[in-house]
């Protein structure tokens, strides 16, 4: 590989490079270098968004770079010591090594564990007295403070800032002293405290850290940030089959996004692709490599290759007529048994018969083989419900 | 003394008391309150206008109070952290209790030392961690501190205000839970400060300590706050004669807020006071009297009886007239002998006659009698010169 090389792969979906002149410095070096990427303490629940930071973690490792996995728990131990906040009670220590830990099983998805080390700030912060704290605060000022996007914006509009929010971006930008980072990777958002630790690198007499950020991943609706509280999200936990319809729902062009920031794909096979698509290839095969990439990462090949053999089952095989008739059958205390539900729709001529059909593996729901005699499914469900080749019903609960 | 008494005391002088009530109700309790005054730990060399708060404290040591006396170390040993003010480099423990010392030595000439107590808030700033620290940030916002006048200002004027600025009024608060304060005293410009301690104590569930504040005392110009850079101050340790001198030299109006900020004498017999003098006493007697009392406190009652003779040698019996000869007299290598000088103003006749009359005890310069025939004048000195009870010259040295 040529310098430009390894370069590319680094910018490759990064929103912004501080300084792209520095990093070539550093990458002539020929050492690993230390890359630092912070994280919150509470209780990970990582979705593909998250993903976006662990992935340029992880190509960077693959160029052989040193990972500092920073879980900030000085701060997540102190909570939120205006007592406004309920829902961030103080860490214990306890909570913080389990957090760890469920961190560690959920991003070596990604990260290469012989190339990462997870580093809590709380080993230099619990040294740090009033004194350092004064130092630390004298090096910067109220109004650089202030420029920070949304303190700015707080200031402006009345709404109190404690005091003690100005020390934190200090004490993450002196996280990366501590640290002897050389790379700091962050959201777009995090911009301001990264620059802190360039600042304060220089302040303690180091080399300043470049600044690598991030774009925010779009979630599934194409247009929200991804994020739980949406529900426009993937998590890394879900199953084969959930994580792989979700990915198959994404809108054609979305699909170009999450290749370039999810997939490890060279960019030079994306290219391809996409130029295959304009071509007349259905978008929907490339959408489909996306999936089984991602649920091969977060589960393994073996699923990947499953969930895409029942995604095609049901949506691909079985092709829905469009003139199905629509139905709406009656619960009984809010639930009606499958049996009786296929006669109401008038799929079956009985129940007895329903129960034959279900038993020759002849009745799906949703385009599911359905096996168990005893479903029950309850009022104000909709579902297709299937008998043999041919007979169909869109069927409500009433 | 009924309550109304001690409280007009307390009031005496003062520029604002917060909250009377609260007062009242602490002074009730019966017991002797905690009574806090802060104090730099920078070398001191007190003027009377330091000696307004000492005062205060006095008045309510002598009415049963005990007077905390804290010197802010904490802060004087960090120093100035940004290092851009290198006239404010840190102190050192030795450095801080030299200085201790030395206010001792001073202040003591006006406070009870059975009933004060020096403290140093190193005490318990030492022990504070970064965690103290940043839960103390916590119980203040950005808009708060930026109400105070300075760093309003500061900000509105683009002037840097670095963020450690912010901490020290928490500081100083804070000492005020530390040690229990019943009440603070302060100059005006300290009211901010004063404020925060109510704030802090009561977030610490203690009572909030009554604030008092005093006015900065005008200096001897009558204009100007008394200070040592602007040089119409009066220092403790002056001599007795400048001392008196200087006092003396004060106008019969300021003379009358001297009285009430410096004096001890009952506001009854300063009303009294200026009541003759307004039914035509000379207000030089009153200022004798001040200048008396403020001798005596800082040296002795002897050295006051002894000042105050010798100003009247000099100005009272000593009148001037105003007809004098202006004569300029030759120097050799830069000086002149007190004979030579007298012979070349025309005074005597020869050298011999000057060392004779001299010797008789006739001799004066500026009104003070001169024993010593081997005295040399400088260049460019400037003095009255006196024979006798009749023979007067100015005398500039050329």
């Amino acid at each position: 590989m040529t310098q430009q090389e390894p370069l590319d792969l680094i910018k490759r979906g990064c929103d912004e490079l501080l300084l792209e002149t520095e990093l070539k410095q550093k990458l002539a070096l020929g050492r690993p270098l230390r890359i630092k990427a912070g994280f919150d303490p509470t209780a990970p629940d990582l979705h593909l968004g998250h993903t976006v930071l662990l992935n340029k973690m992880r190509q960077l490792q693959d160029l052989g770079h040193h990972a500092l996995f920073l879980i900030g728990d000085f701060t997540g131990m102190i909570g939120d010591p205006t007592g406004k906040n309920t829902t961030r009670p103080p860490l214990s220590r306890e909570q913080v090594l389990e957090n760890a830990q469920s961190y560690r099983d959920q991003v070596f998805k990604v990260l290469d564990p012989d190339k990462t080390e997870i580093v809590f700030n709380s080993t230099w912060m619990d040294q740090f007295s009033a004194v350092d704290l004064i130092r630390l605060a004298a090096t910067h000022t109220v109004a650089r403070m202030l420029e920070r996007d949304d303190f700015g914006k707080r200031y402006m509009s009345n709404q109190p800032i404690a005091i003690h929010e100005f020390m934190y971006p200090l004490v993450q930008g002196y996280d990366s002293v501590a640290l002897k980072a050389d790379m700091e990777l962050g959201g777009t958002d995090q911009k301001f405290n990264l620059l802190m630790g360039r600042e304060l690198q220089k302040h303690y007499g180091q080399p300043a850290q470049c600044v690598l950020t991030m774009p925010l991943l779009v979630g599934l609706d194409g247009s929200n940030k991804m994020s739980k509280s949406l529900g426009n999200y993937v998590g890394i936990t879900e199953s084969p089959q959930e994580m792989f319809g979700k990915l198959m729902s994404v809108s054609d062009e979305l699909m170009w996004r999450y290749l370039e920031l999810l997939s490890f794909e060279p960019m030079s096979t994306i290219t391809q692709w996409r130029a295959e698509v304009e071509q007349g290839r259905n978008p929907r095969d490339i959408k489909v490599l996306l999936a089984q990439e991602m649920v091969t990462r977060f589960h393994s090949r073996t699923a990947a290759e499953q969930a895409l053999a029942e995604f095609e089952a049901r949506f691909r095989q079985g092709v829905l007529p469009e003139d199905m008739p629509e139905v709406t059958v009656a619960s009984t205390n809010g639930t009606i048994g499958i049996a009786q539900l296929l006669k109401q729709a008038g799929l079956v001529d009985s129940t007895s018969d329903a129960l034959r059909m279900i038993a020759q593996g002849a009745v799906k729901l949703d385009g599911a083989r359905i096996d168990d005699k005893a479903l029950q499914l309850r009022a104000a469900a909709m579902v297709v419900a299937q008998v043999g080749k041919r007979k169909f019903a869109r069927v409500t609960v009433g």
